[in-house]
């Protein structure tokens, strides 16, 4: 059901977009809630796989985000998967403390009522 | 932990990129699987809120998308939740079938290997 690629043939299956980012997810491996969507530079994906500590690219900062390098919620990398049409990656993730930087587990926590 | 808020609170909270469009990641309500992301315009996601059928918009055709309405493998929502800043859209979902179009149950089927 799952097809093992090597980390050659994943960042060749990533595309990125005309700004050179991809979206990725974070998903909690130990709770398998999804904890933030954010984006990432061919760069800062290889930073990721390479050192197992999840990298960003911080569109609003316009710099390399490596999560939890202030507050300390790091996200530490257990699995990664590319989608389909590989425009999408999904990260499995070993998340220390808090995602979101309001405190909240999760970065969903607005929920749609009734 | 989590804020339940209004249909017109929830609209109100998504930001939409430049081109009208927000991504949303669909999660399996019963595996807790990521099942794949896709992009929804506030027209989309309105119709989305309102039948309970998850409906896209697709890029690559340039029209609205309403998932498994040639394959059948439809998407019911569950839940919908809207991240911190507003840029993400997270739906859990009770999904048909498999939610890939190559029969995959979820998009995200590739995984970087050891």
């Amino acid at each position: 059901m799952t097809d093992t690629i090597s980390r050659e043939k994943f960042l060749n299956a990533v595309k990125f977009n005309a700004d050179g980012l991809v979206p990725a997810i974070a998903q909690s491996c130990s709770t398998g809630a999804v904890l933030m969507m954010a984006w990432m530079t061919r760069h800062t994906l290889e930073e990721t796989l390479a050192t197992g500590h999840v990298t960003y690219w911080s569109r609003s900062r316009q710099k390399v985000w490596r999560k939890g390098e202030s507050s300390g919620h790091v996200q530490r990398l257990v699995e990664a998967f590319v989608d389909c049409d590989g425009d999408t990656i999904l990260l499995r993730v070993d998340q220390m403390g808090p995602a979101c930087h309001t405190g909240a587990p999760t970065c969903f926590f607005r929920k749609l009522g009734e």
